[in-house]
C-alpha cells in the first residue's frame, strides 16, 4: 500500500465499505475526512457549474423506470465483454483481463476478445478454459412495487434526468435557451471485476451539467474569459498541443467555443481544488471510442500513481437524447426560437376553383376544398376524402403566391455536457496534495491540499495536555464550533507530534494555547506549510480564521511572527 | 389539488419523477427551487447535528450487502402485510387499504388484516375478492456482479453503515464516547401501493445521527441549553404535556436526559428552518409501536394538510444494532472504558499443590495445573484434560485470597438516533410558510421561508424592461452571482406582477434598478413579508445583502426607507 492510502485508511478519508463482513469490490464508504472533503469539491462545483452560469440544479431519484434507458440506449448498449471460465466460474471483464495477463490493448468487442482468447490461448487463473465471450449488462437491475412490479434500474449517469424533465425545465428559463441544468448524485455501474479501489467503482458520485443550446450557436457570452489560458491539449490524432483556448478553435482542434469553454472552466475549477496544472491534460476521445451519443468529447486527465486517468468528460451530445425521449415518450422536446425579427416569405398555394368543383363533385366540393388548402402546387393534385382518392387537374385549382411571416422556428436543442467522476477527483486531489519535508531534521509527510477543500479547517492543541491549558482550549474549541468552523482539540501527545498530525491530514492552521494566552489573551496561529507562527488575539480569532481559509493570504499579515 | 402544490409543482419546487412517461408513484425529482430548499436544510442540519456536536459525517453505499441487513433484521422483519385481488392482480398496503375504505385503524399484522377482510367482507376497486394476506418485503433487491453475482439490498435507512463502521469510528475519535456519526443521503422503502405524493415515497432522502454512548451515562454536557425549553409531549398514554424538557425528564415522561436533549435540539433546528411551534409536537410510540430495536421513541410531527405527519424519529436503539453485527461478524464491537482510578477487588484462586499432584497424575500433571489457573473455587473441582475429565477433592489445591487490579470494563454502547425525513420536511416548511394577504387591495400568495432557506435569496428587476435598466440590471445580477448569492434576474411584466412573482417562491429580497440608479449609484431594496423598501448603495449591496440573509435584521437598518 502507498503512503498515500495508508493515511487514507488511517485517518479516516476512505474506507472499504462492509469491512466486518469480508468486504465487496467496488465499494467505498466516506470516512469522516473524505466525506468532508468531497463536500467541499461539491459545493465549489456549484459555485463554477451552477451559480455562476444560467443554470440550475435539480435531484432526481437513483432508480430509473425502464423506458428512460431504453429510450437513452442504456438497456441495449451499456454492456461490457466478459470471459467466463468453464471450469471455476468466474467471470472477468475481457478488455481488462486480457491487458492485465498480456499487457495489450483490445478493442473491447466480442470478434477481437474471441481472437485474442484463441490466438494466445489464454486460460483462467485456476488453469480453466474460457467459455466464449458475452456481452454483460452494467445496469443494477431492480423491481419496483409488489409481486413481478416495474422493471426499475439504478441510473448510470445522472444526465437522463435532466433530458426527461425538459419541457419543465425549458419553462422553468421562460423558453430561452441556452441554460444549464445540474446534478449531483450518485450513478452505479455494476463492473464485471473491479480491481482498483477508489479508480473503479460500481457505485460512484457524479457532478454533470448538461447545457442546452441552440445548434447553431454553439458560443458562450463568457468564453472571453478563458480564451486567453493555456491547456494541454491531446487530440485525437495523439498529438500534445500546449495552446490557448482561442487558437485551439480557431485552428480547428476543440469543434466550437462552447467546449473549449467548458474545457477552460473545467480546467481552472480543477486547479481551484489542487489539481495541479502539470499532471493535468485534456484528451480528445478518437472517432471510434466515442459512446453512442456524442459528436465530440474530451477527457480530462490526470496524472497519479495508476498513470494517466479520466475524472472528467466533456461531450457534445448533440440532440441524440432529446430526440430518443421525444420518440419514445411522444412528447415534443424541441424549443421555438423566434426570429429577432419576423421574415416574410413567398410561397405557392393551390386555391380552390369552386366554380368548378361545385357542379362536377356536388355535396362533396367543401370537403374537397378544404383539404386542397394544404396540398403542395402541382399540375395533378390528389386529395382524400371521405376515405375516396380524388384526382384533380388544374382545372380545378388556381395556384397563387403568397406572403407568409414567420416569427421562428421550432428546433431541438444541443447538448453540452461537462460530467466530473468526483471520487476519482477526491482522490487525485490527495494524491497531489501529498507531499513530504524536513522540518526540525525529521522527515513529515504533509497533505498541502488548498485551504477551501480541507475536512479539518483548524485544530486547537493546548501547549501542556493539563489545566488551565486545557479549558481554555476546550472553550475556544467550542466557540468556533458554533462559528461554524471544522475544528477538532487534541490533547494527547507531545505538541511536536500533533502537529504533525494535522499535518498529515491536510489541516492548514493550528491554534495553540500557551502560557502568554493567559496574560495577554491571545494565541498562536501555525502555518501548516510553512510552520511559521504568528500571535493573535483570541477576540479575533474567528474574524481572521474566516479570512485566512477563504483566500491565500499569509498569516503573517495578521499578528507578530512568533518563532 | 391545493394552492401550495399548484405553486410547487408550477414554480418548479417538486416534479412528478418520469412525467413524459406516465410517472409512478413513490418518485419525486426536486426541481431547481425544491433542490435549494433541501440542500439548505441539510447544511442547518449539519450545523445543528454535526459541527455542534462531539461528531463527524460519513457517507456510505446506497446498495448493501445481504450480511448487513440480514444482522440488522431488515431481511426478515422489514415487511408490511399486502392484500391480493384475485381478479385484477393488483395489491394493496393492507392497513391503509381498509383505513381508505372504511376509515379504521387495523393492527397491521396478518391476524388482525384477515379478520378485518372477512368481517366486513372487503372487496377490491375492480369488484374482485382478496387473496389472503401476506407479508411482502419493502427491500428492493439487485444483484451486485456479473451472472448470479450477490445479493445487493438498497438500504432501508442510512444508519447501518455507522453501525458496521463502529471499529474504525471509535478508533477516529480516540477509543473515547461518546461520539456522534451523522449520514445524510437516499433510502428507499419498496412501498406496496403508495398514494399520498411527497408523503410516501419509495427513494427519500434522510439525515440521520447516530449518537454512541456508555450506557450508565445516557446524558449530555449541552443538556442545559435546551433544559428550560418548553415543548409539547404527548406520551404513550396519549396524554398531551406542555412541559419544559427538564421537568419532563425529573418526572419520567421522556426517560432520560440524552433522549430529551436531541427532542430539545430537534425542536430548535426546526423552528429555525421554519417549523411553527404550535404545529409542532414529540409523541412518544406507544409499547406495541416501536420497531424491533428499539426501547423508547419519540417522533416530532407536524400539522399539515395531511393531517399530524411524522418528520423525526429519536430512538434508544440500545445494543441492539453493535450486538447483532458483533454476532454475525465475529468482530468485537465494544469499547473498553478505563475507570477514572483502576480499582482492586479480592478474588479467591485455586493453586495447584505440585507436590501431591506430581506423584499422581505423572506426566499429565502439568497440563492439571493449568487448568486448574482458571477455574472457579469450590470444594470438588472437575477439569478437563486431553479429553479426559478429572475430578479433583481439595488436597490436590489450595484456595488463595489475591487481590487484582481492574483499570476499567468493556461495554457495548447503545444508541441514541434521531432520525430526520428531509423530504416531509421540506414539504411542511413550505407548507408553513405559505401565506395569502392583501397588498394594494389585492390578495398576494407569498411564501414566507425563513430568510436561511429561501432556494432564491435575490431578485435583480429593472423598473423598465429597456435600457439603460436592463443592463445594469444584469451587471448588478451577474456581480451578485460572482459573490455567490443565489440570485434571479428578471424583466418580464409589470414591476408589481415581478414582485408578486418572486413573493410566490419566497424569494425575501428584490433589488430595483429604477431612475435615481442612474443619478446616486443606488437600487432600492424591497422586503418580501412588508414589502417596505429602503434605498442604499450599489457598492454596498453584496455586504447588506449578506447580512440581511444571515440575520433576522430589519432593511431599515441598512438604508432611508423609500417608499
Amino acid at each position: 500500500m502507498s503512503d498515500l492510502m495508508e493515511i487514507a485508511i488511517r485517518r479516516g478519508f476512505f474506507w472499504q465499505s462492509f469491512e466486518i463482513y469480508g468486504g465487496i469490490a467496488g465499494f467505498i464508504d466516506y470516512a469522516p475526512l473524505g466525506n468532508n472533503l468531497r463536500r467541499k469539491i461539491e459545493n465549489i462545483w456549484r459555485k463554477y457549474f451552477v451559480i455562476e452560469e444560467r443554470a440550475v440544479e435539480i435531484d432526481c431519484p437513483n432508480i430509473g423506470i425502464e423506458e428512460v434507458f431504453i429510450a437513452s440506449g442504456h438497456v441495449s448498449s451499456f454492456n461490457d465483454v466478459a470471459i467466463e471460465c468453464e471450469n471455476c466460474g468466474r467471470i472477468f471483464r475481457a478488455d481488462h483481463y486480457i491487458k492485465e495477463k498480456l499487457d495489450i490493448e483490445v478493442d473491447p468487442s466480442i470478434e477481437a476478445v474471441k481472437e485474442a482468447v484463441e490466438y494466445y490461448q489464454m486460460k483462467c487463473e485456476c488453469g480453466g478454459k474460457f467459455k466464449d465471450p458475452t456481452p454483460i449488462s452494467l445496469m443494477f437491475k431492480t423491481t419496483i412495487g409488489p409481486g413481478k412490479g416495474k422493471v426499475g434500474y439504478l441510473r448510470p449517469e445522472t444526465a437522463q434526468g435532466m433530458f426527461i424533465n425538459f419541457t419543465r425545465l425549458l419553462h422553468y428559463f421562460r423558453e430561452k435557451l441556452p441554460f444549464g441544468v445540474a446534478q449531483i448524485g450518485r450513478a452505479y455501474r455494476n463492473e464485471i471485476s473491479p480491481r482498483q479501489g477508489v479508480i473503479r467503482l460500481r457505485e460512484f458520485n457524479q457532478a454533470e451539467l448538461e447545457y442546452f443550446v441552440d445548434p447553431k450557436f454553439k458560443r458562450h457570452e463568457k468564453f472571453e474569459d478563458v480564451a486567453e489560458d493555456v491547456v494541454s491539449l491531446v487530440d485525437k490524432f495523439d498529438v500534445l498541443h500546449r495552446i490557448k483556448l482561442r487558437e485551439a478553435v480557431e485552428r480547428g482542434i476543440v469543434a466550437h467555443e462552447l467546449l473549449a469553454y467548458f474545457i477552460g472552466r473545467t480546467r481552472r475549477f480543477l486547479l481551484d481544488i489542487g489539481i495541479k496544472d502539470e499532471k493535468l491534460r485534456f484528451r480528445q476521445h478518437k472517432d471510434d471510442e466515442r459512446a453512442h451519443y456524442a459528436a465530440d468529447c474530451w477527457d480530462a486527465e490526470v496524472l497519479t500513481s495508476f498513470g494517466w486517468i479520466e475524472i472528467v468528460g466533456i461531450a457534445d451530445r448533440t440532440d441524440y437524447d432529446l430526440k430518443r425521449h421525444s420518440e419514445l415518450s411522444g412528447e415534443d422536446l424541441s424549443v421555438f426560437i423566434p426570429y429577432p425579427e419576423p421574415i416574410k416569405i413567398k410561397k405557392k398555394k393551390v386555391v380552390a376553383k369552386m366554380e368548378k368543383i361545385g357542379p362536377t363533385f356536388k355535396q362533396k366540393a367543401k370537403k374537397i376544398a378544404e383539404k386542397l388548402e394544404n396540398v403542395e402546387p402541382k399540375d395533378f393534385v390528389e386529395v382524400e376524402v371521405d376515405g375516396e382518392k380524388i384526382k384533380l387537374t388544374s382545372e380545378f385549382f388556381d395556384v397563387v403566391e403568397i406572403e407568409e411571416e414567420l416569427t421562428g422556428e421550432r428546433i431541438v436543442p444541443h447538448v453540452i455536457e461537462p460530467s466530473f467522476g468526483l471520487d476519482r477527483i477526491s482522490y487525485a486531489v490527495l494524491e497531489h496534495a501529498f507531499d513530504k519535508d524536513i522540518v526540525d531534521g525529521e522527515e513529515r509527510k504533509v497533505l498541502r491540499l488548498k485551504r477551501s477543500v480541507t475536512p479539518i479547517e483548524v485544530a486547537v492543541l493546548p501547549l501542556l495536555s493539563r489545566e488551565p491549558f486545557t479549558t481554555k482550549s476546550l472553550e475556544i474549541y467550542s466557540f468556533l464550533k458554533t462559528e461554524g468552523f471544522y475544528v477538532e482539540y487534541d490533547d494527547s501527545g507531545s505538541i511536536g507530534r500533533r502537529y504533525r498530525r494535522y499535518d498529515e491530514i491536510g489541516t492548514p492552521f493550528c491554534i495553540t494555547v500557551d502560557h502568554q494566552t493567559f496574560e495577554d489573551d491571545t494565541v498562536t496561529i501555525r502555518d501548516r506549510d510553512t510552520t511559521k507562527q504568528v500571535r493573535v488575539s483570541c477576540k479575533k480569532l474567528a474574524e481572521i480564521l474566516r479570512i485566512l481559509l477563504s483566500t491565500n493570504k499569509d498569516i503573517e499579515e495578521f499578528g507578530p511572527r512568533f518563532r
